[in-house]
């Protein structure tokens, strides 16, 4: 079997979901399921004096109408991603407000009934009595509540600014949008009754944290709660996380004895599921005459909603951490204000904190190019940490871990980025459409990733019956292709193709120390886990398979699924369900004292990140009439380090390019002056189609192995967003003639203010892309 | 904590169970789920020339009907339980009938329907065309299909017989009886689209081997099917085999990829579980004049039904290597021939083939006694073994072990039964009782029992999040307690008490090498396999402790649930969640390669059975105008080894002494002469209530531990039954003055029949019991 890392396997999740045959939330169903709904605030701010269940509860069918009354005191969801020496006090969420409600959307009560319709219908049937408050809805507006409030950098920033050439300041902002997936969240949870216990099925991201914080809030033993692997429409960091309603389906389910069902609408996801991205910013950098930097320095104010849930602060650390980039900055300094305001509470969107400052950084570095009249590129170059400044240690702490950029050839990531969009012929196409009279811009940026967090993760692998290869990870299924990849890791251990792995993700039970899917972690940290086990296994069989073959084992090799004598006439071999059979109890070949079966646990370890780069290009079309911009062409470069199937990068960056085009252009979270969120349904919040995404060109590279794994893999969940509002504003601003933008999303007013200035066609171009 | 083991702990079970939380298998329910009925043959021996189905398809609500020409060709269920030298030929049974029935209530045909009520409807619409042929209904009857013909023996029997004073022969028959579940079989199968995989409920005695067959027969991987473990309402060997619905059930949910359950009836029941016990024998026994036994013989045929099932022939192979049973026989030679007739299969009934040998050797060595004018226990205690004998070999193999008795003092607990005797004053009760011209009379028997059969089993233990002790062991729980006594014996190992611990048996996933709860060996084996999972995991907390109290390890000690540095003035100690914790991935006293948790599996294998032995005692009164025998007293003395729980040991003692009675008086499947069961409900098929057993007296003896097993235990699952049939018959013939019965039920019928020859009361009794 030739090797199945780096070849584009077809998905293996496919097959059940083109079937139909998957299985999500919702479709775990039991007899004398209850359903529940959630009563909102519809209020932003007030003080809840009366919440009225009567009528709710005297509806046929309605089961049970819950308030925080009936529920243990002070439930509070804690922090998952603790930054050190940040608290969050009081305002971590309760799972249903009861004195105050803090933003429209706030669980107050729970109505379980005989079905959905039932449980929406008493819903409304709740009185509420609320006694508005003014709310806060702007961070930085000096009436803030400030969470936190820390920095982070190194270097000798103030001789840096002081002795510079040139400093260039930039105010830039990013709207508050988040992930969308294509499947709301779903709860089903049954109740078994001889242990108290629950059976969960939805969970999507980290089962063992959720099972934990579920223990804890339940009071109960962790093995009593069994998370179960479901498929999932889609994560992108906002699915999966501990919400109020992952308490109160279990808690419901126990109190009742009885299956609870919880789906999430459209409208309640857009107002519950953790919001993202609000971040102003105010940039300023030091260069030298040559454009070389010499300082960087950003405040920041991050519009963190209502309460810390369970990312804490870590999105503004993330953006702090990250913000030079892949650049030789020697002078860094970054300070955060986290304010929180009454609107939906925050948490990760894919490529979290990143997106952000690197829009804000990018679009700095084009204003400095600008200002001194340099090409954007060439001022990048300049910059540019070389191989030999790699590994680059940052003096400063990110996600827990030290900040070193472990390996990577950054310009010649960008030169094929580049040589690519000659190729294409992207200037010309910018340069024909200028003929004509056409607004064309031609954006770049480069950023920088993480991905491959640690601490730890823990894979099984077994041989069965039949000789397939089976894999408990504690990964989830996002959709992101993680059983693919991690059967293609453990197939190559046994020298067989991914039709013969099954891979489980997520279960509690299979995989007890499993940790999830998220941080462009999984194929890194998880499959170095699946590797680990997968290899002890693979030695197992041949040691095992020697010893029936009467061989030593140094004499046989494992290839294709069989354990042969080497070089050996006569056809002694034996596949993988023989060695099986010799292994289980009872067996002549297997002696007192060694474990039964096939099968291996292993847990990788890893205390520091691995660091991705890239570069998106793009090319833009503005509307001068309607302020409407149009992405006419994409590319994104990326350096994964080891791609374990290529196809599946290239569909994660093209994902990500789809959601970073919504995120530069369209969707925006939008509230009016008394909180009420604007965008609650699709046709308020913009979500880009195939209309407006383009077909994405990809440069896969894997010229920099990662050195903090065994796969030399980097992670590739978030590389196709991280760049994008960079690229877009960049792109923008060329076809307008502005040397930078200041903000996001570039909606048809915001452009036609910056519109309003120009002059001419792309009057500033000629610093543009080579 | 005082020790666990010995205590009579009340039961862990019992708190589910009399709290309406246990969950049987038809407990579990699914949305969508079929329910199936199983057309059986109504005819005991025919050619199948039709089945037609269409008027059942045809009726509103039909799902599907199948019959064996919509399964894969010939499939059959394999032995379990192999006898070297046996070959079941082509007598497996099928799991549908094509071309011939070969008894009534064989599986013809299946129906799924939308509910229950459907399904049994539409199955009486299925046609079936069936020519009948002549049925074999008699084993022995000089027209036989014999499917096996072997013998067991050791010594010079032939000279043995040649030199003896006194031989004396005996006809003795049991009657076709089994084990009758308070709870009919039940199975309920979800069907798992994405892996084509099945969840099984409802499997109670041997999931690992019903998982093997089903993976073989349904041609997949064993890691897709799933047995769960649920409550059984009494299995007694009969529930939990791998019957024609233990196929049949998981394949319609595959085939309708829904949820399938089917639950038995009580008139299925009767012609469809395994039935058991019917044999006629033939023995002889050589004796010297003082009552010495030198030789013994028997000849037994054995009525197997229709097919050879999973036990194969090892019923009358347990008859044979049992029947010498405590007692000192320097020759012995049995045959037996194993007969197919036209009646429903058997296979093993708590304590197969020791119940029936059991009682035609003890009525035999009555027939002795009396033939020798000795007294019935005077012959037996000079034949006994004597400790000093033991260990003692026979040169037989049986349930593929040698026969080594292992150790044991037999007579001195007749002793303990007869001194019990004694001072519950039976003797004089039936002097009295005589004295007023009724037929009472006083049984003896002594029996030898096998128990804790290996090869092996394996449990996992681990600890929780809480400090909770959770155990996942390869047994089933019939409601036999076995969860009770593997929650003692890993309790003592943390020094914490039951409530702290939580089994599950019988969960495949959970426990992938279990090997299930039959032969009276899960105490044995099952619970030394959690002595070492318990002792591994206690050593791993005392280490793990040790280090977090920074000590050595010899120098703290784990009691009470409790790590402690041993002596210290401190106050150092850490609870077992505190270790656990410590042992949780990420946490610093864990290091690289050492396992994260508190868990241990172990596999406990063993080559050889150890023996319990004990004594029934009773007293009877027959009615001379009716025949009817009323059992007044009843004494078990069993010994044990080491009783775990006092209680639950009494308590299968008593149930089997109920069973045993039953099997004496009143138990019976009989046939027409057309082969017709004419015990189809418990109007026909008689068991003992509450009027029929009385109070049991138990001597319960922990005099001889047992050798083979680090617990010293012996099972104690089937020697309430096994002395049962004899002693009441020892008990009849002393009563209406016989020197022996002939043969099992002591019906009214029969005793009237032995009354016959009668001419006073009690003639014989002189040599009684002392």
């Amino acid at each position: 079997m030739t090797e199945q890392i780096g070849r584009r396997v077809p998905r293996k999740e496919d097959r059940r979901l083109l079937a139909g045959h998957a299985r999500f939330g919702a479709d775990v169903q039991f007899p004398r399921m209850a359903h529940v709904r959630v009563v909102r605030s519809p209020v932003a701010h007030g003080t809840v004096s009366r919440i009225a269940t009567e009528a709710a509860r005297a509806q046929p069918g309605v089961i049970d109408v819950v308030t925080a009354e009936d529920l243990p005191a002070d439930l509070r969801i804690p922090v998952r991603l603790h930054v050190e020496g940040t608290d969050p006090g009081e305002r971590l969420q309760p799972v249903l407000a009861s004195h105050t409600v803090r933003y429209v959307g706030e669980p107050l009560a729970v109505v379980a009934a005989e079905d959905a319709y039932l449980a929406e219908d008493a819903a409304e049937l709740v009185e509420l009595e609320i006694d508005e408050l003014p709310a806060r809805l702007d961070a930085g507006s000096g009436d803030d509540e400030v969470v936190a409030d820390f920095g982070l950098g190194y270097g000798d920033v103030e001789s840096a600014f002081a002795g510079a050439a040139h400093v260039a300041r930039l105010e830039f902002s990013v709207q508050r949008h988040s992930g969308v997936p294509l499947e709301p969240r779903a709860l089903t949870v049954d109740y078994v009754p001889a242990t108290g216990g629950v059976e969960i099925f939805g969970a999507t991201k980290v089962p063992g944290f959720n099972r934990r914080v579920l223990a804890q809030l339940l009071d109960v033993d962790e093995s009593v709660i069994h998370l179960h692997a479901v498929d999932a429409g889609g994560g992108f960091g906002v699915r999966g996380e501990f919400y109020p309603e992952d308490f109160l389906v279990p808690w419901l389910a126990r109190r009742l004895r009885r299956p609870v069902s919880w789906v999430e609408d459209r409208a309640e996801h857009l107002v519950a599921v953790n919001h993202s991205r609000q971040q102003r910013h105010r940039l300023e950098v030091a260069a030298a005459g040559d454009g070389t930097i010499l300082g960087l320095r950003d405040d920041v104010w991050h519009d963190n909603g209502a309460y810390v849930r369970t990312h804490g602060v870590i999105v503004p650390e993330l953006t702090l951490s990250m913000l030079p980039g892949p650049y030789r900055v020697p002078a860094y300094s970054g300070r955060v204000r986290v304010a929180l305001t009454n609107k939906t509470p925050c948490g990760t969107y894919r490529a979290p904190g990143r997106f952000e400052g690197t829009a804000a950084r990018e679009q700095l570095l084009d204003l400095v190019a600008a200002e001194l009249g340099m090409d954007r590129v060439e001022l990048r170059r300049r910059n540019l940490l070389t191989p030999g400044e790699l590994p680059h240690t940052r003096a400063m702490h990110t996600l827990g871990t030290e900040l070193v950029l472990d390996s990577g050839d950054y310009p010649r990531l960008l030169d094929r980025a580049l040589d690519t969009v000659d190729e294409l012929g992207w200037r010309e196409l910018v340069a024909r459409g200028r003929a004509q009279g056409r607004l064309l811009g031609l954006g770049l940026s480069l950023f920088l990733e993480k991905s491959g967090l640690g601490p730890h993760d823990t894979a099984d692998v077994e041989i069965t019956s039949t000789g397939r290869v089976r894999v408990h990870s504690g990964g989830t299924s996002l959709g992101q292709g993680i059983e693919t990849v991690l059967a293609q890791i453990v197939a190559d251990e046994f020298g067989v193709s991914v039709d013969r792995v099954d891979v489980v993700n997520g279960d509690t039970t299979l995989q007890p120390f499993g940790t999830g899917s998220w941080a462009s972690r999984s194929t890194v940290v998880a499959g170095s886990a699946v590797r680990g086990a997968g290899r002890a296994v693979a030695l197992r069989v041949r040691e095992l398979g020697a010893e029936v073959l009467e061989a030593a084992p140094e004499d046989v090799e494992l290839a294709d699924g069989v354990v042969r004598v080497r070089g050996a006439a006569t056809a002694r071999a034996l596949d993988l369900a023989e060695v099986w059979l010799a292994a289980q109890p009872g067996s002549p070949w297997l002696r007192d004292g060694e474990p039964a079966g096939l099968s291996a646990r292993h847990r990788f370890a890893v205390d520091r990140m691995t660091y991705p780069y890239g570069a998106h290009v793009c090319v833009v079309e503005v509307d001068p009439g309607s302020g409407g911009v149009t992405v006419l062409r994409y590319l994104v470069a990326y350096e994964v380090g080891r791609a374990v199937n290529p196809a599946l990068v290239e569909g994660q960056l093209r994902g990500g390019v789809a959601q970073g085009v919504g995120g530069a252009l369209l969707e925006e979270f939008r509230y009016d002056e008394s909180g009420q969120p604007q965008c609650t349904t699709f046709m308020d919040y913009l979500m880009p189609t195939a209309s407006e995404v383009p077909a994405v060109e990809i440069v896969l590279c894997e010229d920099a192995p990662a050195t903090t794994n065994p796969l030399g893999a980097r992670g590739a969940g978030e590389g196709g967003l991280t760049g994008a509002g960079a690229a877009v504003a960049s792109a923008v601003s060329d076809a307008i003639g502005r040397p930078a933008m200041t903000g996001l999303p570039l909606d048809p007013g915001s452009v036609l203010a910056a519109l309003g200035t120009v002059t001419g066609p792309a009057a500033a171009s000629a610093d543009g892309i080579p």
